[in-house]
């Protein structure tokens, strides 16, 4: 299995490279998300080695730093829907964030001071590898680059404010993006992955990606029906049953915790919460 | 009253200007939505002009090509919420546009053939001059530019088919803004400007700014909670009662239309309406 990261070298410049152990493959930077497309086309592995660097010398970024979409799937598996006590529509709900909330991991996630429902969702992030538009379903998978693991930490008091989630969904530093891209071709099956969310060890979210209500495909075929994916948009495809706002008593995220999102063969999401000062 | 346009000049180039009658003179390219901060920190007027062309051989642009971030507003005229049915809350509501669904002032709004349910929506678009978060609301409009106009054009029952409104707000060729910017510092009294939106030749709308539930400032200072706000960033503030999807009967805008949308001392926003071919 194949992790593709995207990382700063020593010198504070970024680039994208392979882990191979405790070591970095530096594959250079070919011009922004184009290197997403050779994961389709051919094989990432073949790309050109053009250094080398202990993985304790480098730092993560988010996987794709700078996406030009982030499109997220509220109210994707049942439990959460029930949860919610919303209605399940003959459509997806589909929000945005914007590209300044990523984090990557083991960096903090940061409550602001205007909240204390700060709450964790665990999701399977889907990174767009050829764009295009009005995609059909039974092409769809075809477009897929690979997968991540994505935290879309959530301030629930702002998101319902009022009718749009925008507000709860957008905050700096809520959005954690990574470790790493596994080639979505590694992957036999990413239905059997499963959705596991830990917080401060605690599992807290554990469905497999195959109760999602609408599958990558579906979500593909309808989004880009009103808007053109390009190489390197990242899909978040919504989060299973367990949210904290929604437990009784409610669990909500405070600093010093610590949140682990799993995703079977994907690997695991870690990053830590710090109250912003 | 300045007009300061984006636009292409002969060559195909990009560059911004001002208007002055028949002519556009050419201010250069300055590096982005820097320029936007000479309209608050000094004065626009002061900008070298390094060309002239008559304004037919241009091409103009929307007024900020290819914003960071299109913030709008929901439900912000009682009127609106009215129609919609809704409940009127705290807080405004919050969504968002991706820069490519913008098109210029003159260019073709396009329906998409998978919906009749197309619809206007006449707004006074606020273009942020100095970013900045957390921007208490007795210093937001210290933060604005100018002011445009927008057309939030709608495909209505894709914006309902779930709890979010993104499928409905994010089509190519949907988003109308423009003709040019007029400098805050110019407008004495932002609120007393109408909204205006006429269907071919029929007013459909027509409410000063000053209904606006939040008005700018209380925008700005919401937003700037959550977000960082950036030079160029837009504000499309929301629209007044009277679209057509709420009409008895709806009033739907289909190919061979024209919809203007008239804003005091901004000007007015024009533009075809055409079917996806």
């Amino acid at each position: 299995m194949n992790k593709y990261i995207s990382f700063e070298r020593p010198d504070g410049t970024a680039s994208f490279g392979r882990l191979e152990g405790d070591k970095v493959l530096d594959l250079g930077a070919p011009g922004g998300p184009a290197w997403l497309k050779d994961s389709l086309d051919g094989d990432l592995s073949e790309l050109a080695i053009t250094g080398e660097f202990d993985r304790a010398a480098v730092t993560l970024l988010p996987v794709i730093p700078n996406p030009g979409k982030i499109l997220c799937v509220g109210l994707n598996y049942a439990t959460h829907v029930a949860e919610t006590g919303r209605e399940q529509k003959d459509h997806p709900a589909i929000f945005t964030r914007w590209a300044d909330t990523l984090i990557a991991a083991g960096e903090a996630l940061v409550r602001p001071p205007e909240s204390e429902r700060f709450d964790y969702e665990g999701e399977l992030a889907v990174i767009v590898g050829k764009g295009g538009r009005r995609i059909a379903r039974e092409d769809a998978m075809g477009h897929v680059a690979g997968y991540s693991i994505f935290n879309d930490a959530s301030v629930r008091d702002w998101q319902r404010h009022n009718i749009q989630f925008t507000p709860g969904k957008n905050w700096p530093a809520t959005g954690a993006f990574g470790p790493a891209m596994i080639p979505a071709v590694e992957i036999e099956d990413i239905g059997a992955q499963r959705v596991q969310t830990r917080l401060n060890g605690e599992l807290v979210q554990d469905q497999p990606v195959s109760d999602m209500i609408w599958d990558i495909a579906s979500v593909i075929e309808y989004c880009s029906t009103f808007t053109t994916l390009q190489p390197g948009d990242v899909i978040a495809s919504g989060t299973p049953g367990g949210v904290g706002d929604k437990r009784k008593p409610p669990l909500y995220m405070k600093a010093g915790d610590t949140v682990e999102i799993s995703i079977g063969v994907i690997g695991t999401l870690a990053n830590q919460v710090v109250d912003e000062v």
